[in-house]
């Protein structure tokens, strides 16, 4: 039998269909149940990351429904006629909030808090990381590089690179919304708005044999003319030749610049920036892409080298040195038999892995005296900090590392998403959340932004919040050693 | 203004579209041009590769036509009426060889042979190399880890982590080809009819706030039970939770296995395998995840941990270790304005990524005696090596090692995909891939298939074939060194 792509629904790990299945076969289905989304490690060794993903999630969620064809294969695999009758029917209902695209985030915040049927909220566990995993760690490493970077234009050059179609596109959004400013995937454009850029490849200077005719003809087409010069020789032979036709050219054209793609980049940038200024040139400008990344930018301009526009590739496009975020799902919330909410917990020989219960609210805690943020201040869902006069900070494993607090504005971080099914969030443009992520990296000290060993940015429980964590690792723990 | 997402021809890099403009204006678009794709160095210092991606590059190739949005996009960033006019006309009449999918492939290859007009033969490049990097990157990730699996059973288990949702899906195809058995993603399963798998996550033992009644309940509905035994502590917890629940459902289920996902997989799988004996599950198998990939497999193996199932994530599906395939797409041959054929090359410093001019072929050459492979074979399109009676095989880099073979078959890799346009392949299916792949590195001797430093196999030009490239590499650098 064949199956249509029509849904995205089974876009899942099939133990999350068996678990919906237990919990409807055991009528626990509707049960309310909340979940946080959140990493455990900044990916990197960076002292932040920029949260994204959120309006891929927002479409995966509106169309929840399990198509015909899904039915079918679900049907042709065993499932049984009454709970495919069930997950027919099944829509979203539930309440989601999270973090807004851009935000500048760390470990153990929930970036995403889904409280909706158990069942629901189970079913869209899988899909929901996917998203949140790529797309965050693209925008983080896109921030690292626009760090370094100096101002410097920054463009998305990675396509052909990407792990399949989806992370091209979605990954090139990221690093928009990571700080870079243009990308050479015209899609990307079409979709997202974003600017698009790019001249030609070696392949038209090879199908004309010559360099010099093949940047003539695309100066007879093109008004804008930026010259890959590595073909057969930068310096006795590309440079030359963007020269020649550009002076050929004058007026008629903006010779904005030449691209590097190859060599010693700091040596070739600096010499053809020479050739260029001895040319008349000086507003040209030197592109330069091949494998670059973070460090290598840092390495470039430590040595001086002459480079205006940074093309990056592979290495931002797959997070080369990093390539994946482990961001979970956790349940910290469920409904009892009577209609109450208990906390849940999830025990680890790993201190970093237990999980903290309860449904809870992030806040950033801003100084009200220097604009900087103090820390993010986790509350369970009824604080508010903001009523108090002075709060107190902690580690929440090194609970001695701590401060008080006062003078601060506390500011609540998650956003209304979804409110029972019902999508109540209205998205900024991709370039207010380009800028929004700009901004909320200003409330960091910069001690926090450099890209090699960052000071970890405090992100501490409420006391209410921590208490509650410690009596529920105590109570699981006397349960088990019952058991045993 | 707003652009739907309903085609993928704008799935390219700019400059694809400029240079395509420049051969349209200087008419010289329709020129037939040849395009290889091949990768220059194998990834994870693996002694192959395994080709896959070509059943999504025939789609595409098939839906190669801009829609009237696409269009509409490129008017809006300033394209030219009369270009758009042509673009909207056109449509691949090209003739395109490939290897098939399962092949087992080396550097320097051409896996893909497009010929086709310029302009056509342009556009196609980056999304073939966005299809063919990453699908061939995985398949290949994917069988190093089978091939210290030692038969036992591999489950694809990545999606969360996976690099956006078509790297989810593709790369669990590419993975099955590679010689997984299953995969976790219900997606893969219903287009692919890969097996899926799965059965329940920590949540549900949370959900249920008790082990017992979470495994209890899940056996009530599903015949078929893996219990998940690290929610609160392995073999305290865990193993007798689940021990018990099997003991009390008797026949009513089958009692498969049980799955470590944490801790010390060697320590906790002998001592697991040790109590699940004692209580008679001798056939009850153990499942393992948890980061596992070729190294960590060979060292539970080496450390003689009792697991049956391995369940690959992560360091899959991202290809951890090295998540990009750096294939490239270049130009070997273009026709002139007497309407001949002439080769193109492109030079650089660095030797290896000189390209090998020519309309070529690849011949496997295999010894009619001992049934493995004596190397590969380029050879230009009218050569036959099954003609000769022996064959000159050497090294194209370092000529002085060289061998004569005698008593072989020389096999064609490449097949007729696209002819003028038209579709004439009929691809096997996708467990005839995985098969096809299984026995054709049977033919590899062993040397070439470990996965720490394996021998280099020959991947050899024709004598006429490495002529035809120093002549062109003699000729070009003549035509640079008159120019300075």
């Amino acid at each position: 039998m064949n199956f249509t792509d029509d849904s995205l629904m089974l876009h899942t790990d099939l133990y999350q269909i068996n678990m919906a299945e237990t919990y409807w076969a055991d009528n626990v289905h509707d049960r309310r149940a909340v979940f946080d989304l959140y990493f455990r490690k900044l990916p990197f060794g960076n002292g932040y990351a920029i949260f994204a993903g959120l309006e891929k999630v927002i479409n995966y969620v509106q169309n929840f429904q399990f198509s015909d064809s899904d039915l079918d294969y679900l049907r042709e695999i065993g499932y049984q006629e009454d709970f495919l009758t069930y997950l027919k029917d099944l829509r979203f209902r539930g309440t989601i909030k999270a973090m807004q695209e851009g935000e500048v985030v760390f470990c153990n915040e929930p970036l995403i808090r889904v409280e909706a049927s158990l069942a629901e909220a189970q079913l869209l566990e899988t899909a929901l990381l996917n998203i949140v995993n790529y797309q965050t760690l693209i925008a983080t490493k896109a921030s690292r590089i626009k760090h370094v970077a100096n101002g410097q234009t920054l463009m998305e050059f990675g396509t052909r690179r990407a792990q399949e179609l989806d992370a091209a596109l979605w990954g090139t959004r990221a690093a928009y919304i990571g700080g870079f400013d243009a990308t050479s995937n015209v899609r990307a454009g079409k979709l997202f708005g974003i600017p698009v850029k790019g001249t030609h490849a070696h392949s038209m200077v090879q199908a004309y044999q010559d360099e010099y005719t093949a940047f003539h003809k695309y100066a007879e087409r093109h008004k804008d003319c930026v010259f890959l010069v590595d073909t057969y020789d930068t310096l006795k032979s590309g440079v030359p030749n963007a020269i020649r036709v550009a002076k050929e050219f004058g007026d008629k054209i903006n010779f904005l610049g030449i691209r590097l793609d190859s060599g010693d980049l700091a040596y070739l940038s600096k010499k053809a920036r020479q050739l260029l200024d001895e040319a008349g040139f000086k507003d040209t400008k030197i592109y330069a892409s091949s494998d670059l990344d973070e460090s290598t930018i840092s390495s470039l301009q430590a040595q001086g080298a002459k480079i205006d526009v940074y093309g990056v590739g592979t290495k931002l496009i797959t997070a080369y040195d990093q390539p994946a975020l482990g961001a979970v799902y956790k349940l910290v919330a469920i409904e009892n038999e009577n209609g109450e909410m208990e906390d849940t917990i999830k025990i680890s020989a790993n201190p970093e892995k237990v999980t903290t219960p309860g449904m809870k609210k992030v806040y950033r805690i801003i100084n009200t005296n220097n604009h900087h943020s103090e820390g993010d201040y986790i509350t369970l869902e009824d604080e508010d900090p903001n009523q108090a006069e002075k709060i107190k900070m902690f580690h929440p494993i090194h609970t001695y590392i701590s401060k008080f607090v006062t003078d601060f504005k506390a500011v609540n971080l998650h956003h209304d998403i979804f409110q029972n099914g019902e999508l109540v969030y209205e998205a900024p443009s991709l370039s207010e959340i380009q800028a929004y992520a700009s901004k909320q990296l200003e409330l960091l000290w910069e001690e926090y932004k450099r890209t090699i060993n960052p000071e970890e940015y405090p992100v501490d429980l409420s006391t209410k919040t921590w208490e509650t964590k410690m009596k529920k690792i105590e109570s699981t723990r006397n349960k088990i050693r019952e058991l045993t």
